[in-house]
C-alpha cells in the first residue's frame, strides 16, 4: 500500500458495521437538523437558516473537517450561508470529490393539511409496515445530506479518515432560487477544485432499485402581473366595458398550450433533441407504467404532448407549467370587483440546447402581444438554467454503479430527471465538473407538500450506499 | 277639498321655504347619524348598528310615525334591526308609498387612506368651490335616507302631516348581503302594503341633472373549484404528464368570452331584449363619453361586446366577469408546484328575462364539459336575481319626473343601471311593487372607498326633490 486510501475495500465491512451499530445516534442527529425550521424563502426564518448552517458546520467539524458557514453573496438580500468544509488531512493522491446538498426546506403552507407539526420529526410505521421519518425536509434535502455525513462519520470512526479527498458544500438557498450559487462558485473556484461532484438530491427508481441520473431538465421561472384599470372597479358599474385583467390573463395562459398539449411559444422546441433509440429502449425496459404513475396521485388522463409517452415527457421533453395564479377577491363570500391587476407564476422545464434567455423572451412576447393597448404587463424573472446530460462512461460513474449494485442487489437504473437541479449545470459550466447524482427519495415522499416523509430504509441504506461509493471511488 | 292630501301643491312653496329655513338643523341631524359607525359586516359594530336603528326610529317618531326597530330574521347570526314606521293618521284615500333606504355603511378599511376620521362628519369646500359632506355613509346611504326624512319633516311642519300615506323601511344589512330582506318581507307583507316603493340609493346623471333608473341588472354569483391530482405535485416530477388545474381553469375561463367580447355560454342571450330605438335615442342624447368614462380609470379600449356601445353594455347588456382567481403558490419567490386545485369567483349581470337558474346551469355545464375524465369541479352558488325593468309609463313615474324637472330645471335622465339593487326585485316579486328609483349621488362620491363624500347640494336639493315628489304623487 503506497497511500492512505489503498485498502478502502478491506475496511468497508467494518464501516458498514459501524453504520449498523450507530443507527439510533444517526437518527437523533438527523432529527436535530430537522427541528430547525430553515425555510429559505421566508424572512421570518432567516435566523433559523443561519442556525442550520452553523449546526452543519459544527457536525462537519466533529468529523475533522475545517468547516465554516460562509455568508452568501445574497446575504444583504436575505440570502443564507453556504457551508463549506475541507479535509485538512486528505489521503495522498486521492480522487477529489465535491459533495453538494442543501439544508434549506420548502415552506410548510398550507399548515392545516399537515397531520403533525412539520418541524417535530418522528418515525412512524404506516399501515404498509414501512417505517418513515416524517418532517419537512426529511427527504428534501436534509435526510439525503445526512446519508452522506453519516457515511463519512462511519469512515472516520473506522479508519480515522476518508478514502477520498472530500470537500463539502451545503447550500441554504436551493428552494429560494439558488441565486447565490453562481457568484459563490466564481469566488471560491480554487477551494472547490475536484475531480467529480457527488450530489444527493434525487431519488431511487423504486423502493428496491437505486438510480443514477443521466439527464436533468433545466428550469426557467417567470412571474407576470397584468394590469388594466388604475384601481379596483365595481363590476356593476364597469363590467363589460372595462377590461378584466383576470379574464385577460386567463386567455393569455390558455394560449400557452395547443390542444395537443404542446407549448405554443414560437421557437420553444428549438434545441430539443430527439431521445436516441437506445435510450428510449433502456427506458422501455424499466417497465414504467403511466397508468400507475398517474394513478398514484389520483389521475388517469396524460396531460402533456399527445404524441409522447409520459416517461419521455418527464425525462426528455420541455414543458410550461403555471405554478400559481391570483387576482381579485379570494376571501369568503363575494365581492363584485373587477381588480386592477392579476398575476401568475410560471416555470419552464428545459432540455438539450434550449436557450433559457430565448424562451424567457418568447414568453414575454407572448404576453405582450396579447395585451390591449390600455393594459400593461410587468415581469419578474426568476432563475434560469439549461438542461444537463451526464457522461455515463466515466470511470467514477461505473464505480458508483457497481457500489450501488452491491448494496441493493440490483444494478441502478440510469434515469432521466423531470426536475431541475441547477447546480449540476453550474458545476459543469463554472467548475468543469461532472456530477454523480445518487439519491434515495421516492415519489411517495411528498416533498414540497404537506406531510413530507423519507423512508427510514432510504436514510439507512443511503448511508451504506455512500459508504460503498466512497470505497469504490478510492480504488 | 275633500281630504287631507288635496291642495298639496298649494302648500309646496311653504314646504320648500321650511327646508330653506331649516338647513343648519337638517345638517346637524345628518351629522348625528353619520357619527354612529354602523358597519354591518363587522361584529365589533353590532351595537352601533342597533344604535343607528334606534336613532332613526326616534327621528321617525318625532315626525309622528309609529316607528320601531324590529330584530332582523338574521339577528342570531349577527344581523341588524329593520326600522319600520307607519303613519297612524294618513290622509284619507291617499296613495300608499313605501320608502326604502339603508342605514348600514361599508367598512372603512384601509383606514390609512382616509384624510380625516370617517365617523367625524364635516363639510369641506374643495378647490372646485363645491361644498361636500365628508364621512363614511355620507352618500351611501345615510345622506340619501335623510333627504327623504327632511322632506317629511318640512311637510309635517307646514301641514301637520304628509301628502301621501307613507311607510318607511330602513335596512341595516344592505352592505352585508341583505339576507334578511326576503324573510322580513314575507313576514311583514301586510304591514308593507303600498302602491309604489320609493328608493333613494342611486345617483344623479350629473351634478346638474337628476335621474330615474328604468332598468337594473340582476346578479348571479358562482364559485368554482377545479381539482386534478389528489395532492400538490412537484412540477419537475409531474409537469406535462399530470394535469395542471390552473392551466385547465385558465382555458375554461378564457373560453367564456368570444373574441368579439360576447359571452359564449349556450343560451346566455336568451331573454335579452333589444334596447328600443327610442330609449337608445334618449341615451344618445345624454352625451355619454366612453372615452371619458374609461379614461377616468386609466383605460382606453372598450372591452365588452364589440358591437355595443359602452353605455349599452353597462345598462342593457348582460356580462360575465371573473371577480377573483387563486391557485398554487402565490407568496414571495417561487415554488415549483402543480397544485391539486384552482378556484375562481364569477358574477353574471343579467338583464330582461334572462333566467338566473338557466345561466347557472349553463356555466356549470361549460366547466364540466371541459374537464378531462380525471378532473372534477365543485360549485358554490352565490345569490341570484333577475334584471328589473321599471314601467316608466306609470303615472307615479311621470309625476316624479315632472317634480324633478321642476326642481332641477331639466328633465330627469331615464337611465339604466349597471349595478344591482336586489331589493327592487324583491319588492316586485314578493310584494308586487314597482320602485321609483331616485337618488342624488355622483361618481365622485367614492362610496365603498376611503374619503366618501356627498355634495351639500345633493343633500339639500335631494330633500327639496322629495318634497316636490310627495306633492306630485298626491295629485
Amino acid at each position: 500500500m503506497t497511500d492512505a486510501h489503498s485498502g478502502a475495500a478491506a475496511q468497508l465491512d467494518a464501516v458498514l458495521a459501524a453504520l449498523e451499530g450507530g443507527r439510533a445516534a444517526a437518527l437523533e442527529r438527523l432529527f436535530e437538523l430537522l427541528r430547525i425550521p430553515s425555510v429559505s424563502t421566508e424572512a421570518a426564518h432567516q435566523a433559523d437558516c443561519a442556525r442550520a448552517a452553523d449546526w452543519l458546520a459544527g457536525a462537519l467539524g466533529e468529523l475533522g473537517f475545517e468547516a465554516r458557514a460562509v455568508p452568501s453573496p445574497a446575504h444583504q438580500a436575505g440570502g443564507h450561508p453556504m457551508v463549506l468544509a475541507h479535509d485538512p488531512n486528505p489521503p495522498a493522491n486521492a480522487l477529489r470529490v465535491l459533495f453538494y446538498g442543501h439544508y434549506d426546506v420548502q415552506p410548510v403552507d398550507p399548515i392545516a393539511l399537515w397531520d403533525h407539526p412539520p418541524f417535530e420529526p418522528k418515525v412512524e410505521t404506516g399501515a404498509d409496515r414501512v417505517a418513515r421519518i416524517r418532517a419537512r425536509g426529511a427527504a428534501d434535502d436534509k435526510g439525503q445530506v445526512m446519508t452522506f455525513l453519516e457515511a463519512l462519520r462511519a469512515w472516520k470512526t473506522v479508519s480515522g479518515g476518508f478514502p477520498v479527498n472530500v470537500t463539502v458544500l451545503l447550500e441554504g438557498e436551493e428552494e429560494a432560487g439558488g441565486l447565490s450559487m453562481e457568484p459563490f462558485l466564481e469566488a471560491h473556484r480554487d477551494a472547490l477544485k475536484a475531480d467529480i461532484a457527488l450530489i444527493c438530491d434525487t431519488g431511487l427508481w423504486n423502493a428496491e432499485t437505486p438510480s443514477i441520473a443521466v439527464s436533468l431538465r433545466g428550469l426557467l421561472g417567470e412571474e407576470v402581473i397584468v394590469r388594466a384599470a388604475d384601481r379596483d372597479l365595481h363590476s356593476g358599474h364597469f363590467g363589460s366595458a372595462a377590461r378584466n385583467p383576470i379574464q385577460l390573463l386567463a386567455s393569455i395562459l390558455a394560449d400557452l398550450r395547443a390542444p395537443d398539449g404542446s407549448v405554443t411559444l414560437p421557437g420553444f422546441y428549438d434545441g430539443v433533441p430527439e431521445t436516441p433509440a437506445s435510450v428510449r429502449k433502456s427506458w422501455d425496459a424499466l417497465g414504467f407504467s403511466a397508468d400507475a404513475f398517474l394513478g398514484d396521485v389520483g389521475l388517469s388522463v396524460p396531460a402533456g404532448e399527445a404524441d409522447r409517452s409520459p416517461l419521455e415527457q418527464l425525462w426528455a421533453r420541455p414543458t410550461a407549467e403555471i405554478n400559481g395564479i391570483w387576482g381579485g377577491y379570494t376571501g369568503d363570500g363575494f365581492k363584485t370587483v373587477i381588480p386592477a391587476e392579476a398575476s401568475a407564476k410560471l416555470s419552464f422545464r428545459l432540455v438539450g440546447e434550449q436557450d433559457p434567455d430565448a424562451i424567457r423572451a418568447a414568453f414575454r412576447a407572448h404576453v405582450t402581444e396579447r395585451l390591449p393597448a390600455d393594459c400593461t404587463a410587468e415581469f419578474k424573472g426568476h432563475g434560469a438554467s439549461k438542461g444537463v446530460t451526464v457522461d455515463v462512461e466515466r470511470p467514477e460513474m461505473k464505480a458508483a454503479a457497481a457500489a450501488l449494485a452491491a448494496e441493493w442487489g440490483v444494478a441502478p437504473a440510469l434515469v432521466g430527471m423531470g426536475g431541475s437541479i441547477p447546480v449540476v449545470g453550474q458545476f459543469k459550466r463554472q467548475l468543469g465538473l461532472e456530477s454523480l447524482l445518487v439519491g434515495f427519495g421516492l415519489e411517495e415522499d411528498r416533498i414540497h407538500s404537506p406531510n413530507e416523509t423519507y423512508r427510514l430504509s432510504s436514510f439507512e441504506k443511503g448511508a451504506r450506499s455512500w459508504a460503498r461509493i466512497l470505497a469504490a471511488l478510492a480504488e
